[in-house]
């Protein structure tokens, strides 16, 4: 039986996409399905939809901290608030634009994680460097990769046709034509791959 | 041991609050809780809060309508689009804030089905006659506590803790000072009422 993709559009900028990173690929397994990690950019992606960012409601901000650590205890997964936020994931964004798979789905856990897991820097090319060694990668290649046209030309594509396709925040995960926002979303996409809606 | 509360803010207006209206009460019940039903106005902790309808930003209102019909399925609940929406709530949350238990949540639910469930028009005082005749009750006494005062006031009172509590959006659920915003805390919510977050 041929196996499935789920889109997972996401930027490390964005807490419920770590969230949701920790989870996909068990949850890809369960449905045999294949995860296909795709860089976004959620400024763009706000800025051509209208949405805006949680914070920018101070109720909401106050209450995704606290919503982040409830997530985090039901997952088992460290979350905590970096101390350079928003910091800029360009960079990160674009050397997962120019890895293939698994190296792409590797990348986008790691930066995630060492963002939102770890609260490090990952604006900083040193902290993304460190990622790549710590994954046993070539660090200074994979830095290179941030520079590669292509892989910046990538970016802008992946977050225009998210954005064609429905998306106005993150993660968007797609199966086919159907979106499914956010991580509180994963086991709607689950019943939907095990074929129960 | 004594019952755990789960304050459950709703407005007819909103459907995840139709939802999380239908799933609520077997939450409870798995974990020895009581739902106390807390009608609040939307509009108002909107307003109050800086916070957004979804309809305000395209893409997520066209999601919001897809996303309503997997929650539906899911759920195994109706859900349709109202011809009239939005309608005005009030003087179904003004009745609901005039019920007791069990009277409250019977009409939190019953408002919320005929709103989301059937499509019919709850601004309508003879659509909301029919629902508290439907539930065996007598129609023109119910009518009647749209315009108590007191109801009004709880109806402002209500509105107004929510949101100095912290509520932003529809549901809010509490238990003690911890807020679960929307149906789909309803895992986390059950979770941390059964101790494991």
């Amino acid at each position: 039986m041929a196996q499935t993709v789920i889109e997972f559009f996401y930027d490390s900028i964005s807490p419920y996409s770590y969230l949701a990173s920790t989870q996909v690929d068990a949850l890809a397994a369960r449905q045999n399905a294949v995860v296909w990690w795709r860089p976004y950019f959620l400024g763009k992606v706000m800025e051509a939809t209208g949405n805006r960012p949680p914070l920018t409601v101070p109720a909401k901000g106050k209450y995704m901290f606290k919503d982040l650590q409830l997530w985090s205890r039901y997952y088992g997964v460290p979350v905590q608030m970096p101390a350079n936020f928003p910091a800029s994931t360009v960079s990160a964004q674009r050397i997962g634009c120019a890895l293939a798979a698994p190296r792409a789905g590797d990348w986008a856990k790691a930066i995630s994680h060492a963002y939102w897991g770890l609260g490090r820097d990952i604006s900083q090319l040193d902290v993304l460097k460190a990622v790549a060694i710590q994954l046993g990668w070539e660090g200074d290649e994979i830095l290179a990769l941030a520079q590669d046209p292509t892989a910046k030309e990538q970016l802008k594509l992946n977050t225009e046709e998210a954005v064609q396709r429905g998306a106005f925040g993150a993660p968007a995960l797609f199966v086919g034509d159907t979106l499914f926002w956010g991580n509180d979303r994963l086991p709607l996409l689950e019943a939907f791959l095990a074929g129960k809606l």
